[in-house]
C-alpha cells in the first residue's frame, strides 16, 4: 500500500467513529460469560509448509463468530434502547447472533428475511427468541422494510459488520488467538463486509503489530479487496459464490478504513478451492464448516498467501451449511482434490469399446462410479459417440496416469473437469 | 436379565482376567499427556424429552476414542515385547490408535489390512508411522495373517476390544464425565466388539452405580444384543450397515461378560436412523461422525430408551467418515427426517399430467430436485407410467399432505421411501 493511499486514508477517517483497544477488552469481558472461547486446533497437512491451526468458530454458540459482535453492541444499549428492542435484517449467522443475544439481554428482537430464506435459517432464528418478519423479494427488499420499521418504531438497527461496537466484539477473537498462542506469526481472516478482520487486525497490530493480518474473499465477492486496491469503496453489481455468508456488495465506512490501515494483503480464493478446504475440514478435522468459514484454510491450501514457516492461524469463521448443498460442495472437494475424476472421452461407436476404457481403469485401479455412454451426441464424427465417465481416484497424478493410458489406448480425452 | 444368567455369567466369568478400578485411573494418568479431555457439549433439539449431552470422542486425536486404550496397552509392555514390536489387524480407527500409541513410544508397529481397504484409510495410518501389511482378500485373511505373523517373530498382539488394558484406557472416558457432570443420570454408548462399553459401564458401575448405562448396536450388527439376550456368545454369520466401525460379528469373552454384568439394557438402531442422526451432528453441532460414532445419538433421537427427562450423555464415538460415502448418508438423512420426499407416482400417460403434478408440489411449496417419467415401464395398466420424484419438503407432515393432494387430484402414489 502505498504512502499517498494511506494519506488518503487518513483523510476520509475524519468523521468515522473511533475505534480503541480498550473497548475491545470491555467487550471481552462481556462476552466471557456467552462466547466460548474457542480453542485452536493443529492442521498439520493443510498445506506442508505451514505450521497451521485453525481457531473454529464454526464451534461458536449459533455456529458462527457473528454472535460475537452483536452481543456486546446489544449489552451497550441504553435503557431506552433496550425498552424499544433491536432489529436487523440478515438470512444468516448475523440473524441468529442478534436473536440469542436479544434474548440473553431480556430485548426483544426482530429480524426481517427475504421470503425465500431457507426454512432451516426461519426456524433456527425463531427458536431463539426473534420475531421474523418475511419479506417478498430478495435481500435488499427485506433490507429496505427493515429500514422502514426501524424509522417507523425506533428500534436500533442492528448492523452486521460498519458499527465500532459489533467491530470491537468481533475483535475478542485477536484476544483469545494471542492468548493461546502468544507466538502467532500471521492471522488469516475471511472478509465479507469486514467486521470481523476489521476488530481482529485493529486488536492484533495495536498490541503486536509484527503479526501480519490476511484477509481472503471469495472470487465471486471481491469487494473488498478491489475496494482496497482502488483506494476507495466500490459497490458490486454482483456476488456470486458458494460462499453465501461473505457474498457482501459493498465494504462497509468503518470496515474499510481498518482494512487499509491494518490488513497486510487481501487475497481470493475460487468456489472449488473453498469446496475443497470444507473437504479437508470434513476428513482432517472432523468440523463443519461453510463456505465463507472455509475460505482461509483454502488460502493456506492453495499458496495464496507467503506463508513458509510462518506460524498461522486461520479462522475458520461459521459452520452453518445448507445441508441439501454440502452434497453438491463434497463432490466440487473430492473432483477439486484429484479424488473424484469426472471424464468426457469421443470414442468409435463399436463394440468392445467400453470393455476397453473399464479395463484400463480397473487396472490402473480407478473405481468407476457412473458411466453414460452417448450414441446420439453432437460428436465431431458420425460414428463416434460420448462416453462420460465418473471414477473415483488418488490424486490428480492418478488422473494423469489415467488419461495418458487412455489416450495412448486411442480414446479421445475431450473434457476434464 | 434373570438370576439364573446372572449366575450363568459369574460362572462362565472364571478364568478371565479381572479389571480394577485402580487400573482405570492408572490408565487417566498415562493418558493425561497424550489423550484429549474431550469436553460434553449440549443438545437440546434432539429429543425435546431428553436434557442430552453429547461426548465427541470424534474430536480425539486420529478421530476416535480408540487410541486410549491402544495407546494405554502398549505404554504397559515390559521392555522385551517393546523390543519386538506390536502388530494389529484392522482397516479402520484401531489401526491409527495402535500406529499414533507405537510410534509416541517408540515402538515399531505394523498394521495388517485388507487389500481393498479405503486409500485414505492406509494413508493416515502409514503417516501416523505404522508399517502397513496388505493382505489380499476379507479382513478374516487379514486376521490370519496378522496371527500368522505375530507368532512367526513374536510381536504383541494388541486386540482392538477384548483386552483388559484395551478396556481400562477406553474406561476413562467413564471418569471424565463424572469429572464434567456428577449429576449424569444415564450414559449412551455404541457397542461393536464390546470394548468401549465394557470399561465404561464397569467404571461407571463402580463409582456410581445409580447411572444408567446402555448399548446401541447397528440392527445390521447385533451380535452383543442377541448374546446377551440369548446368555451366551453368539457369532453372526454376515454383519452389513452403514456403521462399519461397528460390524462385529462376535462379541468378546471379557467384553461379553462385561457387558451382561454392567450394561441395563441394549438396543439397536437402524441405517435411516443413523443417517439422520449423523445429518443431526452435522447441522445441529458442525460435528462430522461416522455411522458408527452416531448411534447412540439416534438411539435417543428416535425414542429407543426410557429417557425422558434423564439427564443424558451420549458418547460421539468417532469421526472417520469415507466422504465419498458422506453424501449417500445425507441424502438418506434427509429422507428420513422428511427434508427429502422421495415419490413414485402412477400415472395415466397424457398430455398435462406432468404439469398437474409440479402444479401440486409448487402449490404446496415442495421444491423439486429431479423428475423421471417413464414411459415403458412395468405399470398395471398398459396405458400408464411411472413418475418418480425427488423434491425438498419441510418435515414428514408437509409430504404427507403433498401425498393428500396428488392422490385427491387422482395420481397413485406407488411407493415412498
Amino acid at each position: 500500500m502505498s504512502e499517498d493511499v494511506k494519506n488518503s486514508a487518513d483523510k476520509k477517517e475524519e468523521g468515522l467513529p473511533r475505534l480503541e483497544i480498550s473497548e475491545i477488552y470491555r467487550a471481552a469481558a462481556v462476552l466471557s460469560d456467552v462466547a466460548r472461547h474457542t480453542k485452536l486446533m493443529a492442521m498439520p497437512l493443510i498445506n506442508p509448509d505451514v505450521p497451521l491451526y485453525i481457531k473454529p468458530e464454526n464451534m461458536q454458540h449459533t455456529g458462527a463468530f457473528k454472535l460475537r459482535g452483536a452481543y456486546y453492541k446489544i449489552s451497550q444499549l441504553t435503557p431506552e434502547e433496550r425498552a424499544k428492542g433491536v432489529i436487523a435484517c440478515s438470512a444468516g449467522n448475523h440473524a441468529q447472533g442478534v436473536a440469542l443475544a436479544a434474548t440473553h439481554n431480556g430485548i426483544r428482537s426482530l429480524i426481517c428475511l427475504p421470503a425465500g430464506a431457507p426454512i432451516s435459517k426461519i426456524e433456527a432464528t425463531k427458536r431463539l427468541g426473534a420475531e421474523v418478519c418475511l419479506v417478498p423479494g430478495v435481500y435488499d427488499d427485506a433490507y429496505q422494510k427493515a429500514v422502514d420499521l426501524q424509522k417507523e418504531h425506533g428500534y436500533t438497527f442492528i448492523h452486521p459488520f460498519d458499527d465500532p461496537k459489533v467491530i470491537a466484539g468481533q475483535g475478542t477473537i485477536a484476544l483469545e488467538i494471542l492468548e493461546d498462542m502468544p507466538d502467532v506469526e500471521a492471522v488469516v481472516v475471511p472478509i465479507g463486509g469486514g467486521g470481523l478482520i476489521g476488530g481482529i487486525a485493529f486488536a492484533l497490530k495495536q498490541l503486536k503489530p509484527e503479526v501480519k493480518v490476511y484477509g481472503v474473499q471469495a472470487k465471486g465477492a471481491p469487494s473488498m479487496a478491489e475496494s482496497v486496491e482502488k483506494g476507495e469503496r466500490v459497490h458490486l453489481d454482483q456476488v456470486a459464490t458458494v460462499a453465501d455468508g461473505i457474498a457482501v456488495k459493498e465494504p462497509g465506512r468503518l470496515t474499510f478504513d481498518l482494512c487499509e490501515k491494518y490488513v497486510d494483503e487481501i487475497v481470493t480464493v475460487s468456489d472449488d478451492e473453498i469446496a475443497a478446504a470444507i473437504l479437508a475440514l470434513i476428513e482432517q478435522q472432523r468440523l463443519v464448516a461453510e463456505g465463507a468459514g472455509a475460505v482461509a484454510v483454502a488460502a493456506v491450501m492453495f499458496n495464496k498467501l507467503p506463508l513458509k514457516d510462518v506460524k498461522t492461524v486461520a479462522l475458520v469463521s461459521g459452520g452453518n451449511i445448507d445441508v441439501t448443498n454440502l452434497n453438491r460442495v463434497i463432490t466440487r472437494g473430492l473432483v477439486k482434490s484429484g479424488r473424484i475424476a469426472d471424464l468426457r472421452l469421443e470414442v468409435r461407436d463399436q463394440p468392445a469399446v467400453l470393455s476397453s476404457i473399464a479395463n484400463i481403469l480397473g487396472a490402473l485401479g480407478a473405481n468407476i462410479l457412473s458411466v453414460h455412454h452417448e450414441r446420439h451426441s453432437a460428436s465431431k464424427n458420425i460414428n463416434d459417440c460420448i462416453v462420460h465417465i465418473e471414477a473415483e481416484t488418488r490424486n490428480a497424478e492418478h488422473i494423469a496416469a489415467i488419461e495418458k493410458a487412455l489416450t495412448e489406448a486411442g480414446h479421445e480425452v475431450v473434457l476434464r473437469r
